[in-house]
């Protein structure tokens, strides 16, 4: 084969849909016969042949010919070969471009099945960890600034919110991908009398498509799982970036397991993030994968072109790609260990406090601004004397406010998270109600859907 | 102000939510005032003193100051001119991350809503042109080649399917939209007694958030909502390609209206469709502020960063471009006229018959996949001498199957069409079905909600 | 290897390097006997070992083993089973960090060199068809409608210059990529007597890079070399869409080769542009490859990260997708034959002689802004009557102006085109100029370089 | 206006290249009445009409009208109230096609050396910070764990290759921006014996374009200065998220100066180093600038199309974005206060020493595979008890090796820096000569051109 014509040739990729295509098959010759457009005995024939052809793939015997370009053609040439003239009759009231429309979202279909399976193992992975360390205050922080105490588990919550989002965009694509399109034929219907109903319950899908031309042109749904694959590994790339930074010696917050680091081949001492390194950086090919396929798309005129062909291989890249992370993740995460010392030490650091100091005012009268000011000057003050807002006497603190007393030393990490006691807050009782709702949500739908 | 100082300024842009941020404000006044955390007096100056400046807005007499940089500093220090010490409660128990999250939802939802009502109004222009030329037949394409005869409202309502899918995955960003944010305070909730719920039934929100820390960080909404505009000028940008080849002299489908055709400087024969090329072109700036945004969120740490002021102006614009695009398309789609004497004159050309005569052939027993070969040898035959199908006489026909009698002659475009008589086929009885469904769905909901 | 092992594993492309990899581990061990870093023995031990190496590979006889992850170590391991111990002196002195660049940047020279001449050769076969069809009048285009008559060879030189700047941004590129990163260590250079200019001289590199910490993290000639890409498949992707717009029953401008156009699986007559379409859809994907890359070197701190595996997909991908339509693009182009009546009939169109018209009056000394206006109404009292401006007579031209005589119907497709006689314009005598500038260009570098 | 009719007009943002336009015009004017297709006294009057426009422009007196559409029609009829009829000649021989072009490329022109003199500003604060810390040493960091000691200007001077290399992007783009495009007409050359090569050096531009088909459909350009834009802010997005680590409380290496940190409206203890933040954030928008435009070229048929309107407001925008983000860093590298303390203290930390360590072993024999071994069992023991390698007696060492001596401690941050004496290595003697390098590049071409 010339290198020119391989340029046309998809059947690398695009057996991966061999057995939606041979579901696909059986479900057509099916209704045709039901509709006495071919006869009882060439189904049978066609499905026998079909179900061995499957098998030969799952076996790695079949004799997959690149000279036939696409999977549709190495199935329907291989079925000749199987069971002679009766093969040529499956193509009856069916195009390629019905056909492969099918075969895609079935596979799409799955695929997400798959994901949102992955994703609630990831949030079950957060919940464990936040259990774990349920009552653990950390600093919290906004600009990567620390900003004010959070409970851990509470910042593992965060996730669990975002992946639950994720979950429910990948069920409204599955909705809108839940569309049977055989019948439509090369763009504008079939002249036979076929059951698209009956295709449509053998197949598992809860509804038809209502317009050929649209239904051949159509694939919206592939760029809405580009987008919704998009959104959840930029998630991940947030969560990465987190486990990259409190891996550091500088935040020294968290220790991966060995299975998750790596060394360096130079330098002995390396434990390298690369997992989550490589997540973040795979964000990449995702968004690529998704402007690559709207690029493709702008712009074709109805209905089918070849352009189209490209809907498949970006696809199966950021489809692979979450799927992966979802299974690194899951893995991963259960084996971080919380430096506690460390973090509860650092959420202690006075100077995070000083917003409940303000608070502390407003209590007794003072408007928000105003104290805000006051504690804005304090922690300037601390700042270029390099001590903390504990260590200031509170002779100090007077000197800018006569409300200050000493149970203004009463203010700690712990105090601040717990005041924080309003639904959707950082105080103990407010998460372990967001635990316990995490819970909940999982346990109605432990696969997502 | 310096040049560089500028770089942080949002006022010329974010100004366009001081609706949602003037409503976000009373309602939180209020909230504070039957919680006790501040006084009813408190509320009620604050309450009139946002009113005034909504006013003041309005009127364009409202006094804005680059140097305070944002729209909120903007307003919160106005508020204090108007009315004083008491503008310093309003921000107890609130930050600008859970009130710039407020306002951006409240304007999301707001501009889903027109989106939605101006989709709706182009469904209704594409129904009005199906009508309007309901029995014409034109040629149907597949890789821009002419492959079969289709009704002109069969390709609309093709359209049609595609924006109601728009319409769907907005409704469907709505509903994650729709979540009320305010009491996430900085990042971890606030030290005072809020009630979130009645803050989120006076502003119209469903729920509440669930994570403070999530509440402050996450643009999924805009993320989601960039991702359904790309997707749906992605159908404009598909729309405007067929109108501007049925525009030019060589396809001399249709004749769009002067208003929308635009002259040359130097060349006077010319009427260019620049508002469909517009269109087209447009779908590129869309693609790039859904990337932009993507771009820009990946690998943020939790929670706030200022990364995050780039939330705005790719949004409006894309907001902006695709509302523009629609209102466009309701205008310029029932100025369309049609050249039915040339669409039909070239559905008639017989080589676009060629699938069904072999239809005609498997009708009489032959295989598909045999009928096909023969009907491409006739094509090619035809295809050398220049001449059609129909101008072949039936001895030609028989010399490749004897089944081919004088009837083949009665095959024609309208019975072709007739003939995919099947849900979502082209033929007149369903498309008159299909049409009656798009008036259904339109009237059950008028504003696409 | 369990699933989230084989995240890090990138032995199934980077194996793609192996001669680079190899050329620069030689050229290393060279030189570090040279700088007696290790022995002569060890040296030689060490080349033998990798030519041996690179012959198993070469002969797909290399044991590949997954489990090492990457091209480095697969090598590296086997040299140890091949010459023992004296493998392990081969790493002295560098790490995988300026090994991967090295490597990569090997790599991507010699790419670049095959992309120009593919692009020469592309520039070949557009020169062939101009010479071919050197005097055919054909109609220019702007907004898809008709608008001057220009040359056929013209309309190709256009493209010959858009492939010309690409050579230009590839060759740019090139200086770019042509440093020689090895001595950079794993960031911080090394703390041995290596000689860098010996490596560049001995890999062919014309300098090497000055800053260890750039060197690890520098893949900006990557990013340069996906940009160049997408912006010469930009330009395949417009030359395609005339290709399949030249090829459609209504423009009927062309006919490609059969082995450049496929049938239907359904529609017998069908001839469809597949390659042309498939180039127009695969500039998706280089433009995603592109955005990838930058998203994932977007907010990387210094150096080396892991995320910066991700540098090779899409690079092979846009690589090959370049190189493969380079080589249809050659094969296709000399098999187009133009319908020369078809074009020559259409430019003669007196609809597109307007502006000719129009200089025709400025000519003989009216304003050219009056003389549009006149030409203008002529053309939509032509449009209107469905005539053309030929048809009127002159009586009808003098209603508007006194200044047209018989003469002007003496303006022809072919006066219009002689007219534009200026450098770079369509007249016959300046195209035939271009030609041999053209032909100068390629005769001075053969190859593109 | 009505909403529709707005989707064409492009003054608000084309006005921008007024100067460009006039100039251009001019330059015009003077060619046609040199060539005597107008005359002289034309020319002096459409010269002075046109100077006294730009006048009213930059004294913001002149009278936009949007319903002219653009920036050209409303100067052209200025020019009309202002010197009558004569104005009408002007647009002789010209098409809006190639005057757009041409203004297009002058703005261009003028923003790459702004851009290029910015970008050497960005490298002068560099230096100026590297020779103001230029013996200081700090951790050099891989995969963000700490790596190998390197000096502290070692760090800025990768930054400044980056930048340099980006000087050269942006002039490689310029080389193929300086092409004059005036003649072409609306697409096929002019029919008037124009001078082109006059207009070029009356415009500064070095050579004329060789093609009128390609002229006026060429944005290559724009796409060039995108891309060479995108791969700057992706520098600018690396050394930002340093800046943001460096100024957190974990790091604790460096205090931005006030002027470029802000604070919080509800959290009194902030310094957010907010405008690191912007940078990093917007970068997202100019990729998203580089691929709407890449998206909006694709598939365009030749050679104007009204799509390509969308070349100005993506580019305005990373223009300005970039060029604002020149200026910023310009200022606030300056500002940066380096804890060179806390810099050296953890650069001395032996972990990071485990390199040298294994290299003193390869110096008394041993392979390096070998020595890296040991050296990362030593690390791992010291990890574990959470002790660092000085503190490990010199029995432990020779427990793993003999060739251990009391010497080992003599390896410390400053050793090993000093002991990467290669070019481009880290080694305070090459850091220096580097140094002297950059100033010498700078003062070479101070302004970058």
């Amino acid at each position: 084969m010339t290198d020119f014509s391989r340029y046309t040739v998809s059947i690398d990729y695009d057996r991966r849909l061999y057995k939606q295509d041979v579901a696909g098959s059986i479900a057509h010759a099916k209704m045709l016969a039901k509709q006495d457009i071919i006869s009882q005995d060439d189904a049978a024939q066609i499905t026998q042949g079909l179900k061995a052809i499957e098998k030969e793939i799952e076996l790695s015997s079949f004799p997959w010919d690149p000279a036939l370009e696409d999977l549709h053609m190495n199935i329907e040439s291989r079925l000749h070969q199987i069971i002679g003239a009766a093969a040529g009759r499956l193509h009856t009231a069916r195009s390629r471009n019905d056909q492969v429309a099918v075969d895609l979202r079935l596979y799409t279909k799955e695929t997400i099945k798959e994901i949102a399976k992955g994703l609630r193992g990831v949030q079950q992975a957060l919940v464990g960890l936040a259990f774990r360390y349920q009552t653990v205050v950390m600093p919290g922080y906004t600009h990567l600034q620390r900003a004010q105490p959070v409970l851990f588990p509470h910042h593992m919550l965060a996730y669990f919110e975002m992946f639950q989002r994720d979950i429910g965009r990948f069920q409204d694509c599955y909705q809108r991908t839940d569309v049977m399109p055989l019948g439509s034929g090369a763009l504008a219907g079939v002249a036979y009398q076929t059951d698209r109903e009956f295709l449509a319950a053998e197949l598992g899908f809860s509804r038809i498509s209502a317009n050929s031309m649209d239904a051949v042109s159509d694939r919206d749904f592939v760029v809405e799982f580009l987008a919704a694959a998009s959104v959840c590994m930029m998630h991940f790339s947030r969560m990465s970036e987190e486990l990259i930074l409190w891996s550091t010696g500088e935040f020294g917050f968290i220790r991966l397991s060995d299975e998750f680091t790596t060394g360096s081949s130079i330098m002995p001492q390396k434990r390298n993030p690369d997992f989550a390194e490589l997540a973040r950086g795979k964000t990449g090919r995702v968004y690529g994968d998704l402007l690559g396929m709207l690029t493709t798309l702008k712009g074709l005129p109805l209905t089918y072109n070849r352009d189209m062909q490209e809907d498949k291989e970006g696809f199966f890249d950021a489809a692979d790609t979450l799927s992966t992370t979802l299974n690194v993740f899951q893995e991963m995460l259960p084996g971080l260990k919380l430096n506690e010392e460390r973090v509860s030490s650092l959420a202690g650091e006075s100077q995070m406090l000083a917003t409940d100091m303000a608070d502390y005012l407003v209590a007794k009268g003072m408007p928000f601004r105003e104290a805000h000011g006051i504690m804005r000057e304090l922690s300037r003050h601390c700042d270029e004397r390099n001590i903390s807002l504990n260590d200031l006497p509170v002779a100090e603190y007077k000197k800018l406010s006569d409300l200050f007393e000493q149970d203004v030393y009463d203010i700690t990490a712990e105090s601040s998270a717990a005041a924080r006691d309003n639904p959707g807050g950082t105080a103990p009782v407010r998460v372990a109600a967001a635990l316990e709702e995490a819970k909940r949500i999982m346990e109605a739908a432990p696969d997502g859907f």
